[in-house]
């Protein structure tokens, strides 16, 4: 196995004004706001319980346990985004507070690093009998990649020697010896936290425990049915006995068949992008092809066939999953954030393995969309669904469309997708670069401002990268400190700069060579470099793929990397009666109401609506007046829910002309 | 109150190829088929359990009540529906069936009147004591409605006399007097039912209960909260105490506010339409305003504001109700048969409240279109669901739309709707014609050939009605019985014939009157005069109100009556590819697939597909090349899924030209 991660070292911090202003929302509001709410301190919310939850188990008080089985996660998620905000913004006060919640955590681990206080509490004895819906390796796998984090940004060991006692423990309760069992986890999550935990040990049996979960999963005879035989039924959900569930079933776990056979993206939408993720990491670790391609086809169908332009996937509510190829309706959509998450991570492990464009472009796509217009612009209120499409009425009075929430929620109503949201934006510099051993290449994923430092085996390099993104397309890097050797800077050609992207070294045009989605730079670099990479960033109209029912008719439009949407508060409602003329000019102008903030307007159309009644529900189209012209303004869709309630559409008809 | 219904007679024989086709469907195979049903005995079905449920209960056989609690409406639904079938087409042998059907059923009535198998076998003693959730008096409504068709039919007095004694009996128990129960169905049927019985008894006793239940209804304390409490919540259906519903919960029932206070079509579809055309039924009668104004509200609310064009109610398969204004999703749609049988119930009773087209006009969009799509050609499969798009896949893989059913399923999965197409369709001939006493009116509402005896204060009218419809415009009145003095014929002036319909009278064109949408024509009529109403009858395309976010930019085409719809059969997938040329020509041809059949060509457009490939789910607008012209075929909708399974679509995009 190779271990080059180790070989290499970077170091990246964030300097960007759109970025950082995420970061330390996170910072002020996100993570002080979770305590409170993980210590029930909240007053008009219902108690978490989760740190009390660890009181209970190590014994410091007495009670019941309290929330979801799978309550661990949340502090684990919190701590993880601690790990990376300390990174960022050392902070001895929120660092104290994680201290001795780690201490408490560790009071809670069983002498033999079994950790988990739902199983301590509630039912001890019965640890490891219900995989398939209790949730404890999920959990261990938050906790792990808690330590990861925390360790990373604080040097300290604590939590990652409590990391390592429970890995260790969980490789002896698994595996293929007699005694051990043979299985795997409900909710796929241990396999991507064992790889880290690998990458910061270099302790081998955590890679090949996360192989062997990835390696059984699916496998004849299947260890789920078997579990559910022997528990004969029983539903830690339903509290009584369900009818064992068929394989066909097991898809909603990714467990219907072996992961290597597996050519669809199917299931719980969140489980399946933690699981593909998990195989892109053992698949760079390990070269082995049969899970490259397998990494390669479900990467496919998760984004060439069911993603929306957002970068949302699992298009139904009903298990949060995936359903077929083209099948993303706007209306009834789920594309839940932590899934958009899961994406991210599975991208960055696909660009990990291989520096494709295509996972960046993707990767981008879900983070300046889908995720962070999940969370409302101070950070206090989240959306799990992220709709293309709202009708405030329908959402509260068409049940099919109840999920489809009109306005952000409070965030202690929800458990899994903000803390997700804190940890991906903390984290968010180990997203900007990946660096290529055997060429000595800085690929550039991102364009997000940012400080790097790279080790590489021509030595080290440091850039600072200054982006005017997501407004403008400008971005420029600055060389400080360059090896005396040559090296590659290779630099992200995005998709939708439709080909146009100019580089400029030190003020020339230079011509550049594109492998893979990437233009090429080798040379002997001089500190005090400049390049400049100047990417076509126009708004264009965007059409969605024939087979695509939702979209017959309609574009989207898009600007850089930002999708827009339409609202009511700008364009009136009904959203529906307003068409687009896809010839006329797109007008991108800055706008004050939010920092940076470019809109775009255009002149479209609007139904006739005058000559209709009320009373008439259908008539003869011969008797409708023509459109009348319409100004339309589209901001981005990230934005979207921030003002007054009302209609959103991220798809417009076109009329043509 | 008024018995005029008794003062005119009506004879009514449908003589019409198109329709007596689907009579003798009912005759020849619905009914014979369900029979086979009742008695367990279809191979391959779930028993239904509905005869031998009388058995056990008349102490005939040995066992335990099968089926749902409402399996007696079943065997009631099929008794009706062949009363009305003897009386179109006298068969003894199915009568000598009947009868000692009806033998049993009478052996199954308590002595004093009281008559459920469910409650007789099951649980005896607790009669009326969960009338939100077990059906008593809806089946005790079908059993009436069965009888007093029964009686129509063949004179025979055996049902009607069981009807009476369980109307009878439950007079004694509900009411507003000491001991008796204050309250009402859960599911409404037995209103308009004790008003047939009325009808033929003259008992005003049944009326007066009709009126008790509608009077009762939703009044405060709001008797199903009551009645719940009483039984500490406890569920039939849930086999445990649920919390108690409130009162908007029980908009499902219509039973949130009294009904002269209701002004929204609200919950469940089926229960909604018996209502109100109970409501109708009384106001008839006893003319009260209130009650009439009521109706009003409702009729508009209903089908001016959430009616599909087809004629489908109740948009959400989620408790099969009513949504809200203008949410007609074509793709999530419910628009249950029994729905809109229960709107041609609503509107026939409005008819006769008062003649106004628009009430017509309804009932035959809802008879043409929704009702007979229902059934397939060969009368063995029938929807539910019908939908106004259909994508395969999606049915099959997106749990969102798994109701929507893309082929007809065979009738014994399904108890309610196939038994209400039979009735309906057996009974047409009583909504062809209204007489209006005061002006000695024959009111023509539907072009169905037909013989008519009329017994008017001016005479016997006798009068055969030849019409073309629904390919044909063309309807031709033929005398052969008048009186001597003046009276007058009303003929419908159809929505759909766009105020092109032209009147002769033997031969000679004549201008007429319209009155609340009827060409009106009094004089002194002669034996062998020949009226021909010669109807406007060409396809057009018609939009939907602009709030109906659903159909923004579509349209749907229709001829006469009839809604038509695209199939990919014969258009190719995908259908949202596709877009029409509103100014093209429509032609309309006669096609021999189905007997009758006139298919709609026109000139469209088909989106570039040649220029996409698999694997991009978006691109630039720009480089997409223009739409091709194709050649799009329309066929009626009531046909559509009777050829290969695949796409379909009523509402079709709109190329601006």
């Amino acid at each position: 196995m190779s271990t080059a991660h180790e070989r290499h070292h970077k170091r990246v911090t964030l300097r960007d004004e759109f970025w950082e202003r995420y970061q330390s929302l996170v910072r002020n509001t996100v993570i002080p706001y979770q305590w409170e709410a993980l210590n029930d301190h909240i007053p008009d919310a219902d108690p978490s319980f989760a740190v009390r939850n660890f009181r209970i188990a190590a014994g410091l008080e007495q009670g019941e346990f309290g929330g979801m089985v799978f309550q661990d996660s949340d502090a684990a998620k919190w701590l993880e985004a601690v790990g990376y905000s300390l990174a960022n913004h050392p902070d001895p006060k929120l660092e104290h507070m994680a201290d001795e919640f780690i201490e408490l955590i560790a009071n809670a681990q069983h002498p033999n690093g079994y950790l988990n206080t739902y199983y301590t509490i509630k039912e001890p004895g019965n640890q490891w009998t219900n995989l398939y819906e209790c949730h404890e390796l999920y959990c261990a796998g938050h906790m792990i990649e808690a330590a990861v984090a925390y360790y990373q940004a604080t040097g300290k060991r604590r939590l990652l020697e409590v990391a390592c006692k429970l890995a260790d423990h969980i490789d002896t309760v698994f595996g293929r010896e007699e005694g051990q069992i043979r299985g795997y986890d409900g909710h796929q999550e241990i396999e991507l936290a064992l790889v880290k935990l690998y990458r910061v040990t270099n302790e081998e049996r955590y890679l090949k425990l996360a192989q062997f979960f990835i390696d059984e999963r699916g496998t004849d005879p299947n260890f789920f049915i078997e579990e559910c035989r022997r528990r004969e039924g029983y539903s830690h959900w339903a509290k009584k006995n369900l009818p064992i569930p068929t394989i066909d079933q097991l898809a909603y776990n990714q467990a219907h068949k072996p992961v290597r056979e597996q050519d669809v993206a199917t299931g719980h939408a969140v489980r399946a992008m933690y699981m593909y993720a998990a195989m892109a990491d053992i698949a760079n670790l390990t070269g082995e092809q049969a899970l490259i391609d397998a990494c390669h086809r479900l990467w496919d169908s998760a984004t060439k066939k069911m993603m929306y332009i957002t970068g949302g996937v699992g298009s139904t509510h009903q298990g949060e999953a995936f359903t077929f190829d083209y099948d993303l309706p706007n209306d009834t959509v789920y594309a839940e954030t932590c899934a958009s998450i899961g994406l991210i991570f599975f991208a960055h492990r696909m660009l990990t393995l291989e520096a494709k464009s295509e996972y960046a472009d993707v990767l981008e796509r879900a983070l300046y969309n889908n995720v962070i217009g999940s969370m409302s612009q101070d950070g206090k209120r989240y959306f799990y669904v992220n709709p293309l499409e709202v009708w405030p009425n329908a959402s509260a009075a068409n049940p099919d469309r109840k999920h489809v929430k009109p306005t952000r929620q409070k965030w202690f109503g929800c458990a899994c997708c903000p803390p997700n949201v804190a940890r991906l934006l903390s984290s968010l510099n180990q997203y900007i670069y990946t660096v290529d051993e055997a060429s000595d290449t800085i690929y550039t994923h991102l364009f997000i401002g940012s400080e790097g430092a790279f080790d590489l085996d021509a030595g080290r390099v440091e850039l600072h990268q200054i982006s005017r993104l997501p407004w403008h397309g400008d971005v420029r890097f600055e060389l400080s400190t360059v090896p005396n050797r040559e090296f590659t800077l290779a630099f992200r050609v995005p998709a939708w700069s439709n080909g146009q992207a100019v580089m400029k070294v030190n003020g020339e045009l230079v011509k550049y060579d594109t492998v893979d989605g990437y233009a090429i730079l080798c040379r002997r670099w001089t500190e005090g470099d400049v390049v400049e990479w100047k990417l076509w960033m126009e708004a264009q109209w965007i059409s969605a793929h024939p087979e695509v029912r939702a979209n017959g008719g309609k574009a989207a439009l898009v600007r850089g990397p930002l999708v827009y949407c339409f609202e009511e508060t700008d364009n009136g409602s009904a959203l529906s009666t307003l068409s687009i003329d896809p010839t006329a000019q797109l007008r991108s102008r800055t706008d004050h109401e939010f920092s940076g903030l470019v809109v775009i307007e255009t002149d479209g159309y609007a139904d006739d609506r005058h000559s209709w009644q009320d009373h008439t529900l259908y008539r003869p189209l011969a008797e409708l007046n023509a459109p009348g012209k319409k100004t339309l303004k589209a901001i981005p869709y990230y934005l979207w829910g921030n003002r007054e309630p009302g209609e959103m559409a991220v798809w417009v008809r076109v009329r043509a002309t």
